[in-house]
């Protein structure tokens, strides 16, 4: 049961941010500016470093959601988004993408972990200022939804074609109110 | 020396909002919403759990600004700022903000770790469900501050005076452009 009130009866983020107004538009704001704006990353790996970081935090609802919209926006190679959640290490990455999430599992854990070294890396492998700097903001600002969504104890759903509707509106709409239906008992 | 290039030289966050401008406004709209908006936290408690939450994340910059902020805030208790960062179980507290600091320190490590009964510890101290989201969604935010910050090792001044005048700002005005002074070289 949700620590708060949340009268939509909405899981994960979506009942909160129908709830608590003064924040919802400042949150999506923020992720479609890091997922869906300017960046040298797609959409798609912008998502999986999303999922990978949400599974890394065991946050059920995040990873599933950005699964979810990563699989979308992969299309074709969609597959590569469940080879990553079940072992990076084996999965088709470039050498890029590898970099990458190695510097998000760091900063999920603590940013201070993340090494010139680990950087260097990444960029031998093709990525620039942009896209080191994207990389560590979302996994920031993961490192974020996952405690507000787990630290008020919201509801994860078990179906998996609830993930799949959310994935889609994410991968095609991006964020914002068209994930809540509205909460006349919601709290300013 | 920061991961990626900024031109501005300013230190911490600040050198990443003037260089990296997508993530500028939706960033301080998100802190001006959270830290200074409609809540049942005053603005001060909110600083205060701030860089109570950063203090744990051994964030320096971070940690230095908002207890900056949070001492122009208490004006005549700003001694207990000093009293929770050196040790919060002999502060002066209320019992309120004593829970509602245990909340935050849960969220901080794992969302997760918060339980029924840490909260129903609050709300029997006098937290209303706003006080108890507000408090999760600003430990969560400065999970994602800490790691923004020190995963691309942005710089953390040494000298005091310059955090005292960041926290007056904050203080007085909020979050915001004023920080920061153009860089034309910034990253759109």
């Amino acid at each position: 049961m949700p620590h708060v009130s949340l009268p939509g009866g909405q899981p994960g983020i979506i009942g909160l941010l129908a709830a608590f107004r003064a924040s919802e538009r400042p949150l999506n704001d923020l992720a479609n500016a890091v997922m869906h704006g300017p960046s040298t990353l797609t959409a798609a790996e912008r998502e999986l470093i999303a999922a990978f970081v949400s599974r890394g935090n065991e946050c059920e609802f995040c990873c599933n959601s950005h699964a979810a919209a990563a699989r979308h926006l992969y299309g074709p190679r969609a597959a590569l988004v469940d080879a990553v959640l079940a072992d990076p290490a084996a999965a088709d990455l470039d050498d890029e993408m590898r970099a990458l999430l190695a510097i998000a599992a760091k900063v999920r854990r603590d940013g201070r972990l993340v090494t010139a070294d680990d950087v260097r890396r990444a960029r031998d492998a093709g990525a620039d200022d942009r896209a080191i700097h994207d990389t560590v903001l979302i996994a920031a600002m993961f490192s974020m939804f996952n405690r507000y969504v787990d630290g008020l104890a919201t509801v994860a759903p078990a179906d998996p074609a609830v993930y799949d509707e959310i994935g889609a509106r994410i991968a095609t709409k991006g964020y914002g109110s068209q994930f809540r239906t509205p909460a006349p008992g919601g709290t300013p």
